[in-house]
């Protein structure tokens, strides 16, 4: 495993002696299943509106810290005030700000693995302790009471609906006693929840609970990824924490005219999410079939799931993983490191031929392993 | 003051409880000279391969973490290695991430005010404490005996060339006492190194200083403030701690793309960088012999400057601010708040239009009290 020079050993915070550094390995592949990124063409007429608005953005002044037009835009959206939004670097800076505010050493965060692991990696930047509370290990349902419980002594409590990588809704019900029992914020990360039935978000309960703090982001159902843009939905007084602590000019102007127009063009991704949820669900069935035939339970199964992707055990999901990738270039990920996804993939629902694709490899891979 | 609501204040950090909420207010101004910006139009050509650029760039992948490209380009440019170089979202990300890394409660970063507000700012967000070693009050030289003295103790030293708001270089001799006095970092601010004399830069050190940072970005020289681009240059090591600790998809797609047209076109720069140098001689000349005749030093003073602004102290500084916004409608920053800078207001060299405007509105304002 890489770690720091012994000198920068010697030289950093304690608690961050060993950090890795970053790896760079990466291996290119003709399909990229990977990242969950949203794989589709944009929509027609907004790479165009996004190209326009970026040719006409000056460069050379420093960024409206607080995303002025986009800020109100997404207000409208949600049908919130823009004093309730705070658009950032992402939703990284967003989850990395709620930890500065109000995690810290002596401070703890409740979790609920498997669950997306930068949020534990954030934490211990700054020295916040994470108290996991594990789903389910074999529905992946979370312990709802477990979590209520750590809540009552928690500083912050993150879940994410639909979960990464389980795929599952997290319940607006539980929401709503996480708010009552933490005196702390809970953040409900919303990354998917486009791909989600309709009603399912937390964005009405702010009405109701003023230390709720929804997180979503552009670079899913929006297919924007690369231009990093996320935004917290939250109490105006919550809001300024998160304007406090940021720094000022980390959204830049060129991902805030980008963003400015893909969210005015909200109604025209409409077809491309239906048609990623349809495509979810042929993919869903398929590789149920599959795994049916080749690899029954427990070996093989595939988690329902409300995001653009799905959560797939399969024997040596490791060996299925490098062979995807080194005999037929696609990448998936694989999560076997992790507590609870031994022999996990999680594959991102792609367009219908890198599904086809996907679905035709692991057939002739799990066939082979079967005979 | 403003400060956050008592709800919020007792969940944030202790240390973070007295934090102001950001503070939109501003006027918008037909010349802005705020925030020493290049308000030169980028030089013919670069523009259009920006926009090729940012058209030819898919959004919908994540970016790459290490800025390849760019970086490369950067690491030729200084005559570096790749491995020497990490890019950030603006040098105030890679400023917030060296306080993080090598910072933190209980730990020493010496500065040399007056200088950037942000360094103490970061640094409080992680309790890094700052020990100010000012500069004299009349010349604002640094005191390079105290500072080698407080950096043997010290985790972190930052010093910037040309500085800001002072305008003066901090000379490569006391940078190379800083270094071997001190166990830790020693970052030099180089964010306006491009409008300085010839030979005045602190990279060619890196090759006998292992803990030495040299701090770059666009947003100054290359006029590019808008898309957030900074980076350091340092030892492998010592990246490899910036790369550890950072997001990793902190600069966006767009950012890398419009900056690495801009880098590439870096020979094109030099008139425009010329005529600000030439542009701030002329302005220091005239606000001299302005001052001369209306407020006498100690009254009046301007300062030689290094960067493309100019530090002026005039009677009643804040008075002449307001009236310049509102009378005048333009932008300077007054630095009156600031220990050591009473009546000092710092104006960034514009073009040679905006400049006679602000040298016009100053005569009449200046010749109004005089008189």
């Amino acid at each position: 495993m890489a770690q720091l020079s012994p000198a920068m050993r010697a030289l950093v915070q304690p608690h961050l002696v060993d950090i890795e550094p970053y790896d760079p390995k990466f291996t290119p592949t003709s399909i990229n299943l990977s990242a969950n990124e949203n794989t589709y063409p944009l929509p027609a007429g907004v790479r165009d509106a996004i190209d326009a608005a970026l040719a006409s953005t000056p460069l050379n002044r420093y960024p409206d810290p607080l995303s002025g037009e986009l800020r109100a835009e997404l207000a409208r959206w949600h049908g919130l005030e823009p004093e309730q939004v705070c658009v950032g670097n992402g939703g990284d800076e967003l989850l990395f700000n709620v930890m500065l505010a109000f995690g810290g050493r002596g401070r703890a965060l409740v979790t609920c693995p498997p669950d997306f692991s930068e949020y534990a990696f954030f934490a211990s930047l700054v020295e916040t302790e994470t108290l996991s509370v594990a789903r389910d290990p074999e529905s992946f349902a979370p312990r709802v009471d477990d979590l209520v419980r750590a809540a009552q002594t928690a500083n912050l409590v993150i879940v994410t609906s639909p979960n990464n990588p389980t795929g599952d809704l997290f319940p607006l019900d539980a929401v709503e006693r996480l708010c009552d029992a933490c005196q702390g914020i809970v953040l409900v990360d919303e990354a998917y929840g486009e791909f989600a039935d309709e009603g399912t978000s937390a964005v009405p309960l702010l009405a109701r609970h003023g230390n709720l703090v929804v997180l979503k982001t552009l670079s899913k159902a929006f297919g924007a990824a690369g231009i990093r843009c996320g935004y917290v939905l939250a109490a105006p007084d919550v809001i300024e924490v998160f304007s406090a602590v940021r720094q000022i000019y980390s959204v830049n102007v060129l991902t805030q005219a980008a963003a400015l127009a893909a969210v005015r063009a909200r109604d025209v991704y409409a077809p491309v999410v239906a048609q990623i949820r349809a495509e979810r669900e042929r993919l869903r069935v398929a590789l149920s079939t599959l795994l049916a035939r080749t690899a029954p339970e427990p070996l093989g199964r595939v988690w329902p799931s409300q995001g653009n992707f799905l959560l797939v055990r399969v024997p040596e999901a490791g060996n299925v993983r490098e062979r995807l990738r080194d005999e037929y270039s696609i990448l998936v990920r694989d999560f076997s490191y992790a507590p609870g996804l031994s022999n996990c993939l999680r594959i991102t629902v792609g367009t219908p031929e890198e599904n086809d694709a996907v679905l035709a490899a692991l057939t002739e891979l799990l066939e082979e392993d079967a005979s």
